[in-house]
């Protein structure tokens, strides 16, 4: 199978290592338009050739679009309009405006929307990693829109690299990745704004900063050129998430206000119930 | 040289480890007030001996406070009343109003005031771990007021342990300690109860939770008994750190309101250099 990978970042490369790890391709084409990105590709082995998009498209059987969320309705069209009997697929973050600019397009079947639920505070072709995707969740949107052979063959792909297929209607999709993905990114970003602020008066705020506030302000690390297209086009559950969160740490801020220590016991028992979700 | 812990919770009871891995104790002694706790803590070999707190005291060369920092400044200073040759040091993360109460006591010499800047989300005799410390900065606050004798054993050993030393005032590792230390507590805990609360209505919210959310919302497993009494003794720092995070969501929560592409640029380019801090 020869598969075309059309954005060559941390997703898209990680990607195209997955798919070779395990036979999956026998020739992977890269599409970038930022032609460094497309030459550091090829220079780090993620893809054996860099092609112009309509060159690469005609070749492949699986074309992959794992491009900014803000750009991919319109290529996903651009692509479908000129492909037949290949298969489209998307890695984005968001579902809902994707879904609804190709559900009519006369080739929809050709198309799968999917999000890996994978990703790292890196990006660039530099960031792609081996052994990506293994062991999380992959979703897939409107299964029942693609054509049974597509979507069954983009679901062995993702089997094939280890994830379980979860199945969601796009607005479930954006609701749950607002509260379970996007808000622990606007919290990272704020979290490290708080103490970069305060290091314009006090240079050694960070002397102590140790591996608490790393894993929470990690994500702060994220490229703004991948999230803020997905904050934006998810923007009504994010301003949601956020209101709510907000409300959240105001409640908390005023029990230790009053020195409210029956009322942090509670909240932070309730908190502790994470336990049953993650490791 | 034989050492006392009182407190053989995750903090103690690695401490604990640490002190035999190196071969720096010959002999530890264990004090817990929850008997459930001392005998956990003895089964696990932490310690080599349960003993009533006078007796312990009695016989030891050093007596570690790794308790909940509401309970330093009082044992603090019914074990220095105790005292004559021995050292006393504790582990406590707030340190103003343990200096403050020790202040003018007739053997303040013998007390070593210390913040090893190490933990995790996990609590009681079980959590503690081998190679904890190990790389991470331990501060000491009023180095000038414990004798040279003291303050150098307890230095040699966290040195031992390869954790370097940082000398601070109190004043300033209690406001330094809520901004990369007890603040991530916070949000992570607020973050849980966000998505908690959601779950009320909507089950299958956790579905997608994947690596990001996990490292955001891992301090939220934390527990509150140690928590609360840090959060409530640091409490005005804590409550200005916390205003300023809110301040920095409620606009990057505008920005987003209002597609501010231009504005969500660079304040994530300004969070993203949060890369000069953490690995």
């Amino acid at each position: 199978m020869t598969v075309t990978i059309i954005g060559l970042g941390l997703i898209g490369g990680s990607f195209a290592l997955a798919l070779k790890d395990r036979g999956l391709a026998d020739r992977i084409v890269g599409v970038d338009t930022d032609p460094a990105h497309a030459d550091k590709a090829l220079a780090l082995g993620l893809v054996d050739a860099i092609q112009p998009v309509g060159d690469a498209v005609a070749e492949s059987d699986l074309i992959v679009l794992a491009i900014p969320v803000n750009a991919i309705p319109l290529l996903a069209v651009q692509i479908l309009n000129r492909i037949d009997r290949q298969i489209v697929m998307d890695m984005g973050s968001t579902k809902e405006e994707l879904c609804e600019v190709i559900e009519q397009h006369a080739r929809r079947g050709r198309f799968v929307a999917t999000h890996p639920m994978w990703g790292t505070e890196y990006s660039g072709p530099e960031a792609a990693v081996h052994g990506a995707f293994t062991g999380r969740s992959v979703v897939i949107c409107q299964r029942e829109l693609s054509d049974p052979d597509a979507v069954e063959r983009v679901e062995a792909i993702y089997r094939a690299i280890g994830m379980p297929v979860i199945e969601m209607d796009p607005e479930e999709h954006d609701l749950h990745a607002a509260y379970v993905s996007h808000i622990s990114q606007v919290t990272s970003y704020a979290l490290a704004l708080t103490v970069l602020e305060k290091e314009r008066e006090d240079e050694t705020i960070f002397a102590l900063a140790g591996g608490g506030f790393e894993s929470t302000v990690r994500l702060a690390k994220s490229s703004g050129e991948m999230w803020i297209p997905i904050l934006l086009k998810n923007k009504y559950n994010v301003l949601d998430v956020l209101r709510e969160h907000i409300h959240q740490l105001q409640v908390m801020r005023r029990m230790i206000e009053r020195d409210d220590t029956e009322g942090l016991q509670a909240t932070i028992r309730k908190a502790n119930s994470i336990r049953r979700i993650i490791r």
